[in-house]
């Protein structure tokens, strides 16, 4: 696992995905889910070398998530398969055209039982950069464990993190993630957040300014706030940018935050500025919801200008 | 079949789908649909004792359509099998991403030999409501006496009936309908109509407003014309009120009507004023149109609040 | 329609088939179906000329129909529109692995609307033969004057005709089928049947050997006894000869005595002595078992060496 | 509830099927699955009044289950909906062609949930018949507590109960099955095994008539021993009893068990005497696994004829 | 092949689409393409005689295009099957959502065999107009030498000519195409091009106007600019008219040229004058865009009313 | 790409696979195909590093077939990338239940492009075996002397090499293939033929007893006869051994050759003795044939114990 890009950290799961309300019975498809492992393969199809770590069952749906992850070209060395535990689960259900739903079934999963010792390895490798997400530490008390020495661990090592506030309602309150991630983004080089989650990591009654100064203030160098289908603002020292989404035909907005901070990633990775990193970030993200799945559609290098904001019934012969 | 909030009457189909055009022989999909039906599985799925009765053939299709109602909750108890008779059939072909066609298969069919004495038992058990459509009369002779000794046995014993007038022209002339729709409004309590529908229950000549009134002096208590995109205007002794639809993504505005029927009705069950039955009417229309299928999207009383008119894309996780 | 070798006449249907209990409501494929217009596909793929002849509705089935007529290169030219029945239809539901049922929609059809006077333009033609089956007559009045009228019609004129027996339970009794099939018979050159159709078209009480005697003193030339897996018998002034069924995995029998038909029937047009003709009906037979649907599995020319009874599990590289 | 003819007792779930090997994530199908919904859908398509009880998540995979059972006739009034607890999941893997796996995620779910309160009410209520499997007892205290309750309780009231052994090598060890199902047979008056599972309701070391005997001696009155394609063993006071299997291509052996003991109880309720109640058992196991799925073949009254044992491909038109 | 309205020349080929990323492996569905065969179908299916002459493979891929072919009742009896080459195939991939992508697989294909000699025949039989495409030329030395045979042979003989410019870049360089395109045009009577294609025939920095003009000068009599949604502009010694397109949902841009160009000549067959001809392009053209495939949802005559431009959401019963 | 097992060489295909009669026109699923790919996938699902080597197009169906190969943990390091030329095609057509077709898109492809220098340094790696077909000397002269070249390389660093001889008579004729092969097979240390291919590697007239000895005196070490459903015979110096296939449902035999020849040089590598080596073959041929696909149903090393040869119809819960 040497000479890794990015190190990512988290629980990837299997979603199975129905295309109308789950109740009538209709088929599932299967796909690979995870925060995490969708910025190690936005990263991966960009050819920067991604690994991912976590836990998976022992199971089939194990197999399932390592088959997805190593056709990626993802870095899947350091994973850890748990016999005693099953491989996370969750349904999406497109309830209406509009809504989704999200059911998880990752209580007492493998990836919920990640451990700081799971981590010491693939962090000691030395990775350029460091991926965790606001849901790790929600999973469980090891798995929130891992991911506070994670932070720590990268942050004394002098690699940069970059934590994804990502708050899942469905896991626990937003007072318990403020408790537990407001001190962990003292640790991250970069905060990515949309606006809602910003108040989880910033003093109490803040507003976005307020906020992004006051992670800026604690060391962080670049807060990105997300705005949908209004693109991005970044903060860093230098003051505020906005960079506007790329337009596109949205047909599946899942993964696209992912998409987004993969981008951004891919850029810093590059060493491209702030508002080349931007642009990068909300290309992706257009490809995200330009197509289906939460990662199925993102780009390799090559593909990075097939999406240029007037493309709309485009053939290419 | 004590208890039953409302009892709905008419005929229950199987409808084939395609997905493209019908010549190109694709793949069909077997649906349950029947406008009376829609509406009571609105009503069953909101929680509300919904009843309905028709006959279906003694074949699989029969089979399939009793199957549905009780997936759904929908009283069967006094459904009819008809041996002799096959189960009504309809062809619903997408023929473009704009119009779709149907093609009924009806004549003959177990549903078209309804009769007086199918109705007798399920109205003496005194429902709530009675909801009937415009669609039965044109049916058969028998189907249309026996909708309107339904419509008459009802308003004699001080049942409110719904009629919804439903022109289906591929079933009866304008003209035709009209000489049994008009007299039979005049047993509605509530009478549902689009504007080029109104006619069809009015008085030769009069504009909707004028339609509407002779329909309130004839003793209807609430006329609901459905304006589609636009939403609703509701004509009432107090005057007339205009709700706006619910801003959906629409991917099948077959069932809209039914759903809409379905939700002015469970508000009057709960005893909700007008304006707030119009918003439950125009809220379940948006999830029939945000929906595929007749009424496989509509609401439980739980999701109600799901649609709110500014959720495009959101994941509820 | 000059220069035909096959004319077939009888009604197409569109078959609807549920891989599963149709009550269960999966979905349901569309297949082109009919007795005849499988033998004229049989012929057609083989590269005879052959002609199907019959009334669909003026709907969109009756295009399916039609496109399905023309992808195979069946003569259509005679086929008759009928603006004011549907297409006729039937399901074919597979009960359990080895149990399928037929539900025809088939009654008023614009198929059972067949008359004389749309058979005389194709038959004055002057086709090399002509094929009957004992469905079109049980399909209405006028349709059992038509299949009368053409079998005496071609006989006069000294073009043989083969009638297939095809007795339907489902749309007349044994004793009905009879009165008509008899006589019928007797203007039959070739004439079909299992072994428990043939009492349909010879005296009562008499066993194989006898009945196909009394066809043969009646002036019929060949009567072909269908054995299913054990082949066929052939009767003929010369005597009896068995020959036996190509040995085949067998995933769908449907239609196989519809392909057996056409084998014979190309046989007879290519000049073959009767073994020869029973071993391309037995090899028709065998492909129509060995490939799903009843017609789509039938062979060209250059496959009829495809099959040759040992071939389990090769594949033709 | 009242009047029931046969109350099952268990955890219902839902069963995602992939048709090849998991870990290649083709698409899922969801079904109802559960040993005593199996049972007691065998019965209501028989025209039986046959009740389920047990719990459900409030989740939408909960709609779906109660959704099924409805859609069969299945009594569910006494179903407790478990807003805290997932509704159980299993996955149910076609690996090859003969070898099919389960993964079950049925750990902390609601089904396995059930206590004793859960029983009282459909207890009181007086079914005919109570249905137990050694599959309840399995998922967890409570439920190892309510299931014996329910033997026992049924006992004491005279109701006669039916044990089948489902051994789950899953879900617990031989010891612990045998330590809690054998005092659990003495209160069954039907107990249903296979060959391997006789000796976990029996004294060690005996062999099948003796185990048989040793049953018989603790009260039960009817042991039936299932063979799979050879059929069933029954021993009773009068004597032992085999009756073979129908023949028919077997297609997906999964319910079989659960269909034989639903035809069983089926010809009991119906006062058959012992013969005719194995050979409806036989019958019931035919169409199980002459069709795909648990229950979904399982034939309705009319149909029982259907499978004769000789009926291979045939089309019933 | 006599009496032929329109004869088409070019190259059938099998489209394989996927409805997503190419590289992750999902279903692909076959269907017949080719600019010319589009334009046949287009013609058939509005009841023009028309006639595709090209070649195709000896393999299976070649019946399936001419399957299609006759399905729609296109004259194929001038297609000639050459067993030395395969069938050219191409990938069409939905890349996004807005973005589609081509993938060639007609290098060495039989239809790229193509020869003056395959041509002799048709073109003597005297049809009423010819199509061609800028893609025959592309396709190899003998498809180029026999395009332009055909368009000399058939100006020769006074028959009109049609030419769309359909430049592919994957085939050949602009530069490449201008050189056989500029002077083809001059054979043509009516020439068709999207507005970047304009200036592969008219000379050097000519912008629109005046690359018309300069085709006008050079005989052709009608010059038609395909705007896409903003629909066309047609040149002719008359002066210039702007027809919009026919708003409609789109789903699928593939084929759109050719059913406008289908439009435009079936008008001209009709002997429509000019705003009426390009009335019948578009509303095809609007056909196409709103039905999924390239040619699948062109319209019957009797269908032309269907899309009006106002009909969003109509369900015709 | 050090420490690899097993190095195997040859061209990688899409395959293109459609369930009935490719002229129908049916969906068709995307596959990884290639004799050479199959052996490598057969060898890592077991656990053994397996690395191909080949080439592979630019386009996007070379990305498929890394993705796969990825996913299956085979080695890509040495994988070349051809932009000029496309990645091979063939369709894999099931024509009856029987016989399946293939046609090959592969004249031009990348993958036949290969030349000795592809070959250079996976070789200097040093893998511990070396696999070839005599597919690969079938595509071009340069992969022609790319194999031998292979052979002759990897005999001399004293690699063994194994040779499946894997006639394909779509590509060569037996006189062609022989005059390649029969020189090859001098170089190979395990030689793995048909019965109908031995002579393809032996003297004119050779019985298989003489072929095999033949093959034995040029330094073959075994030669190994695959008899499909009777199992395999090798030849040794040590004599002839016979072993059984394992019984089991045949549903798909395409692919069983090569998971032979995978479980034979698995067994190799880790050291067990001919007969067991065997058995490892006829197992995974058995996973082979019991499963769709060519590789799909191969197994883990866990796994091997699932097929039993008595397993018909097992359910492990």
């Amino acid at each position: 696992m040497s000479g890794v890009d990015l190190l990512t950290v988290g629980e990837a799961l299997v979603s199975l995905r129905s295309s109308g309300p789950l109740l009538a019975g209709g088929p599932l498809s299967m796909h690979l889910a995870g925060a995490e492992s969708n910025v190690a393969i936005g990263l991966a199809r960009l050819g920067h070398r991604a690994a991912w770590v976590g836990r998976v069952g022992g199971d089939e749906l194990g197999e399932f998530v390592l088959r997805q992850l190593r056709a990626e070209g993802v870095d899947t060395t350091a994973v850890r398969r748990d016999p005693a535990r099953p491989t996370g689960l969750m349904f999406l259900e497109r309830r209406t055209a509009d809504v989704s739903r999200v059911q998880y079934h990752r209580a007492g999963s493998a990836g919920s039982a990640l451990t700081v010792d799971d981590l010491r390895g693939p962090l000691a490798a030395g990775p350029r950069m460091v991926h965790l997400t606001g849901i790790t530490p929600a999973l469980s008390d090891s798995a929130r464990e891992a991911a506070g020495w994670a932070a720590r661990a990268a942050a004394d090592a002098g690699i940069p993190v970059c934590l994804d506030v990502n708050h899942r309602a469905g896991l626990w309150s937003r007072e318990a993630a403020r408790a537990t991630l407001f001190p962990l983004a003292g640790y991250a080089s970069v905060v990515v957040a949309s606006t809602d989650e910003l108040d989880l990591v910033a003093q109490a009654g803040a507003d976005e300014a307020a906020a992004a100064a006051g992670l800026l203030r604690r060391g962080v160098r670049t807060v990105l706030v997300k705005l949908g289908a209004d693109g991005v603002r970044a903060y860093t020292a230098e003051g505020v940018r906005h960079v506007a989404a790329v337009p596109v035909t949205a047909v599946d907005t899942v993964g696209a935050g992912d998409a987004f901070t993969a981008g951004y990633l891919s850029g810093h990775l590059d060493g491209l500025d702030l508002v080349d990193r931007l642009g990068r970030a909300v290309t992706l993200g257009a490809f995200a919801v330009a197509g289906h799945g939460d990662w199925e559609g993102l780009p390799r290098r090559d593909e990075l200008s097939l999406i240029t904001g007037s493309a709309a019934g485009t053939t290419l012969r």
